[in-house]
Parts: C-alpha cells; sequence; structure tokens
C-alpha cells in the first residue's frame, strides 16, 4: 500500500502531466500521464488527477495539490490569469479549483504576462521559480527551449522581461509536415552541418525560406544525408533564434533549463558563439518551484 | 459532341491539372481535375488523363500530349530529369512517356536545376516560357509566388539563375496546424497590419520566431483581431523573404506571375518598398509556355 502524501505537486502541460507525492520536500512517489491539456475538457481534469493520484490520498484529512502549467490556461482546468511582469516568478496569484472529491484542495498557479513586446510564459515560470530556489542571488537570463523557448532577464529574484520564440513548434511543423519530411530524418545529429547552419542563420537571417527550400533541392539534386538534413535545419531555426536573441545572451550568464535533448543543441549553438552555457535539467526544476511555491504560499 | 483537339496542353502540378484541348495556339476547350501528382502512382496518369480527356482524341489518328509541371518528378508520371540554367525556359529535353492507348503521344517537360546555390523549380520554368514568348526582350526578374515562391533572374531569353524561398508553405502551415491557428482568420484582410508586418520583417529578419509568438500573444492578452493576425502573418513571412530576395528585386522591373489571390500580396509588399511590379496571371502563362514550347520542338 502507497505512502500518503502531505501534498501533490503536479506539472500539468500541454501533452502530459507529471504527478509527485510529496512529504515537505520529499519526493515519496512520482507519476506520470499522458493526459495532457490539448486532449482534456474542464470537467475531465480531476477524473484523471484521481486515477493517477488517488491512491496517494489519505481518507480522513484534505490533501492540497499543486498545479502548474498549462492546466490553468482559458482552455485548461480553470484559468488562472497570468501576473505582469516585472515580478517574482511564483507564490502569488494562485487560483483555487472548485472540486467534487472532498479530499481534493486544489490550486493552479497562475502564468506571466509581459504587456510590451507582448508575450506569455504558463509552466516556465515555476521553472523558474525552482531555479531561484537555489540560486537566489542568480542574475543573469534563463533560456527554457522547447515548442516556445523563452529567453527571460532575471535580477533580483525577479522576471524583469521575456520573449518567446516559436523556434521548436517551427522545427516539428517542418520536419514533420513540410515538403521537407521527405528529406529529414526522424532522428540522428550531425555537429558539423548543425554548427554550420547556425552561423549561416545568425549571419544572415533574412534568407531563412531559402535556406530551408535548398535542404529539399540538396535532396533531390546531391543526394543529401538525411541526417544531415536534420542538422542543417535544426541550426537553421536555432541560428535565427539566436540572431534574434543576441540582446539576451551577449555578454550574459546563461542557464538552459529544459530536457537534454531540447536544451543540448541550444548549448552546442551557443558554444559555437564564445558562450558557455550552463545546463540545467526542466523535470528537476518543475518540481522544485512547486516545492517554491508552496512555501510562499504558506 | 466535342470538337477534337489537334494537340492537349497539360498542367500537371502536385494537387491539381489543367487541360487544353488546342488546335495550334486556340484553345477548343478547357477542364479541370483535382487528381494532382501528390495522390498519384505511375500507372494511375494515363487513366486520370483519358477521363478528363477522351471526348477530345480522334479516332483514328494519334493526338499529341504536351505536360508540364509535377508530373515529371521522380515520384511522378515519368522523371523528366532537370535541365541546368543557364537555359532557355523550355521547349528542350521533353521526355517521352510509353502509354497503352494508341491514339496518344505524351511528352513532359523537365524542370530547371541550379547547381550554386543548389535550386530547383519544375512548372515554373513553362510560364516563364509562356510570359518570355510575349515579351521576348524581357530583360529583368520574374517572381513567381506561390507555395515555394521562386525568383528567376531572365536575361536575353534565358533563364540565368533562381532561387525558391518556401513562404507560401510556411504560411500554410503556420496559419493552419501551429498554436497561431487559433488566433489566425482563415481568410480576410487588412492593409495597413500586412504592411507595417512586411516593414518589421525587412527591418528585423532576425525576430521572425518571436513576432510569430506575438500573435498568439496579442490574441490572449489583447484580443487581437483575427483578421489583423493573418494579415500580420502574411505580411511576416513575406516581409522576411523580400529581406532575403533584396538582390533580386532591387532596381530590377519586376514581374509577378501568379493568381492574383497569391501575387496580390506580393504586389501590395513591393510597392511599399517603392517598386511598382507588373501582375500577369499564372494560368493564362502556363498554358502560353505550353504553345511555346510546343513551337520550338517542331
Amino acid at each position: 500500500m502507497p505512502e500518503r502524501a502531505e501534498w501533490i505537486a503536479v506539472d500539468w502541460g500541454t501533452s502530459a502531466l507529471r504527478i509527485w507525492a510529496m512529504r515537505g520536500s520529499e519526493v515519496l512517489a512520482e507519476t506520470r500521464g499522458s493526459e495532457g491539456m490539448g486532449q482534456l475538457a474542464p470537467e475531465d481534469y480531476e477524473a484523471v488527477l484521481l486515477r493517477h493520484a488517488e491512491r496517494y490520498l489519505a481518507g480522513d484529512r484534505v490533501t492540497e495539490v499543486l498545479v502548474c502549467g498549462m492546466a490553468g490556461a482559458r482552455t485548461g482546468w480553470r484559468e488562472a490569469p497570468y501576473r505582469a511582469v516585472p515580478c517574482t516568478p511564483a507564490g502569488e496569484g494562485a487560483v483555487k479549483v472548485p472540486v467534487r472529491d472532498e479530499r481534493l484542495k486544489v490550486r493552479i498557479l497562475p502564468g506571466l504576462s509581459q504587456a510590451r513586446p507582448v508575450d506569455v510564459m504558463r509552466g516556465e515560470e515555476t521553472q523558474i521559480a525552482g531555479f531561484l530556489a537555489g540560486r537566489p542571488r542568480f542574475d543573469g537570463v534563463i533560456c527554457l527551449p522547447g515548442t516556445h523557448t523563452k529567453w527571460v532577464q532575471i535580477s533580483a529574484g525577479e522576471v524583469v522581461s521575456f520573449r518567446t520564440f516559436m523556434t521548436g513548434e517551427l522545427f516539428a511543423l517542418l520536419a514533420g509536415q513540410s515538403v521537407l519530411r521527405l528529406s529529414v530524418a526522424s532522428d540522428g545529429h550531425d555537429a558539423d552541418a548543425f554548427r554550420d547552419a547556425v552561423g549561416d542563420a545568425i549571419s544572415r537571417p533574412e534568407s531563412l525560406g531559402a535556406a530551408l527550400f535548398s535542404l529539399r533541392a540538396g535532396s533531390l539534386l546531391e543526394g543529401l544525408d538525411p541526417v544531415v538534413a536534420r542538422a542543417r535545419l535544426s541550426g537553421l531555426l536555432i541560428g535565427l533564434e539566436l540572431a534574434g536573441a543576441r540582446p539576451w545572451w551577449l555578454g550574459a550568464e546563461v542557464v538552459l533549463i529544459g530536457s537534454a535533448a531540447v536544451a543540448e543543441p541550444y548549448r552546442e549553438a551557443l558554444a559555437a558563439q564564445g558562450l558557455a552555457a550552463e545546463l540545467v535539467s526542466g523535470e528537476r526544476m518543475a518540481l522544485a518551484g512547486l516545492i517554491a511555491a508552496r512555501e510562499v504560499m504558506a
């Protein structure tokens, strides 16, 4: 019989959720589900949560559940309105979610918004809070690579400003759905081709559309290796982003938060520009952020 | 009973085909089909052609069929290998296609290729030939907007060089499949928003990924009008292309060949940069090119 949790931490994203059964800051058990926000209606969430976490609930008291991520979107479980930057990354503005099961008390952490340039994040603020919990004096830039990569300026424990680039989603669309799918391998990497493409995109960002089609033409005319094509596609898109994000990383201390698979190419691309970025696990930071937010809220 | 054709012209693209029953350069009848290269196996083409065009065939003699477009791709009816530029746009290198029906003699026109930078076109060369048939002394740049927009340098009746930008396909993917589909209308236009976005992308092409996500954030935070978002998306992508294609159009005589729906935004974007481009129908040019190619081949 599993141990009962003091509280439950949940990172509920667009395509998956992670659940930790907690006692204070100690993890008693961990589980995952594939029921992301993208496939759920508001009335589905409580049942999904119970399916994965009921075994951690005590029968004789209320167990607190703290959720971050897309479950707080307008189209999620219940909207947790954005907090405007500059502000601390997490702990304020949690929204209580009405539930039927009396053993549950559920709150969702809000995302962050920015007026100029207009931007939003949801979920990443909790990873940032987790990072700052361990490094409260950090003053610099955090980059969270992903479907929608975030560049975040941190100072005095606050998110000062941020900017989102659609790089990950562009890669997925081009590699999976465009004519390039016929020329690009579904995995594999070539460090030289990647680095060259990063450099090409940084020096000629305006040529993206032509550089992309060259992958197809190279494959038709010259038998371009699909693994090289994949590395070039990734390099062109990350290079374009680095060109646009240059004010963020140039001369800054940069920390990359994310899974190794997604963050490592960014580390590689920044290294080629002479910048040594630190790489930190996003999953660990999400949990650390939920723990930190709970402490702030207590 | 329909009139018998002297010959048949076919523009066979990825997603559709157009067929003209011809006598010399006179159109006797015209028909269309939705059986594009993308959905056909090599053995399907003859039956599709007969389904649409059998009524134009005489029973007692062979009718010549001249095809341009993606039917000549490696994955089409029969490969018509690319001709390398610089060269005249059409009339050389047609490939004879074996057929079962003795009333048919089918040939497919090849596309064009370029070694540096590596590039290909298939179908556009025939539209270019059609344009040059009516304007043999044209010296300048032809832009053929579409899924894969082509910029083509013409001199002394030859295609000197060209470059392809994946702009149309990027627009379709982002508007239809990305997170932006939630923020972008499926039609409508806003000339001011379009022009501003063209200018933004030309001056900061490296910010594309961030400018794209701003459409989503603007929609979430400020209720950005979906028609404005669509115009901005189109403007950002065409602006990025114009930044990359600047060496092609700057100070040049530019002719746009395409349907009004696709070419008009390019005309608008170029006009905002102070360049008056001429707009010519792509469909008319494809037919004119098939007629011109047949005359060269005779």
